[in-house]
């Protein structure tokens, strides 16, 4: 890059192109029209813009912009500790010591307040406590859902998931955010099941 | 899909999974970490963490919700007209029927207030006219060059692209939208004429 006299947005390139790696993570969940695996900028994508088209169908009012900010940053630490598969028993149990290491390098580019802001909202998302990480965790849970059953359960079937599995996984958190997106959920998985996609 | 009761809903989803087809349209620009051409996704996901985190730099105080909402559609039309690239001569000549056609359609896949709203995002992305469209195609111009910049110019050099080429499609347009990034842009240009990225 040439020499900038502006530390500041220096900064905040630094941080815009260290996530550029997410378009390098690859999760289980397959793309729909080609034969490989989505990464984590398209998913970040996807999030985003449901945020913006579904947000009258989250639980309580939420600050759009706020969603949409916390899922386009959601994954951010994967940069560092990889995406860990829903269903990774021994994955799972490093993850959050993996991730919270990743958040302190990545978020910390930023200059200080933004830093600081995109930080908070990670733990937000993290701790889904909020409307805004409530709905967030929705959309992060209904997505790749939406997309394994458009394409024949082909990840769930690969790895024998069960439509236990899934309900567990779900359970909580999809209909937390969103009554609408949460039935929708459990008919998703019994027709996935009714169709021999999931066990 | 299960037999969906929510009419709204369901239209809402028929957008977000038209909108799955943007992994799928491929860009000129190169992603920095694998060897491969970006897709629309990529960039759109690129393009609305950028409006979050450089809002700031914005000529004149914009809406940033509006903004991201904007920058995550301004390609959608790329699923049926496909991607243009700058300096196609031919394919520009064209690409403003083709991409009004595709608009026409994909827009209205939602209910209508949102295919209204949406609708007219794209038609205010295009026509450059209000402080969040100038913003929106600032980032939209800046991204791909930063890219193309930090990758060592391949795409460039593959079709022997000239500076002044590259300092007339931004002319008027990067600088519009954000002074500091208008002049960063100007900034690699000529940094890339003298590393030899750049005719």
């Amino acid at each position: 890059m040439p020499a900038m006299e502006n530390d500041r947005l220096q900064s905040q390139l630094a941080f815009v192109l260290e996530l550029e790696k997410l378009k390098n993570i690859y999760r289980q969940t397959l793309v729909l029209h080609e034969d490989r695996q989505e990464n984590d900028a398209e998913h970040s994508f996807h999030l985003a813009l449901m945020a913006a088209v579904l947000a009258e169908h989250a639980s309580e009012p939420v600050d759009v912009l706020h969603v949409m900010k916390m899922v386009l940053i959601h994954d951010a630490v994967e940069v560092d500790a990889g995406d860990t598969y829903a269903y990774d028993t021994a994955g799972n149990a490093t993850k959050r010591e993996r991730e919270l290491k990743a958040a302190d390098r990545i978020f910390a580019l930023l200059p200080d307040d933004q830093a600081a802001e995109y930080r908070a909202l990670w733990d937000e998302f993290e701790a889904r406590e909020t409307a805004e990480a409530k709905f967030a965790n929705t959309l992060d849970r209904i997505q790749p859902l939406l997309l394994n059953y458009k394409k024949g359960g082909i990840s769930w079937k690969r790895r024998d998931i069960r439509a236990e599995q899934v309900i567990h996984r779900n359970q909580g958190v999809t209909e937390q955010g969103s009554t609408a997106l949460g039935a929708l959920c459990y008919e998703i998985i019994e027709a996935a099941r009714q169709e021999g996609m999931l066990k």
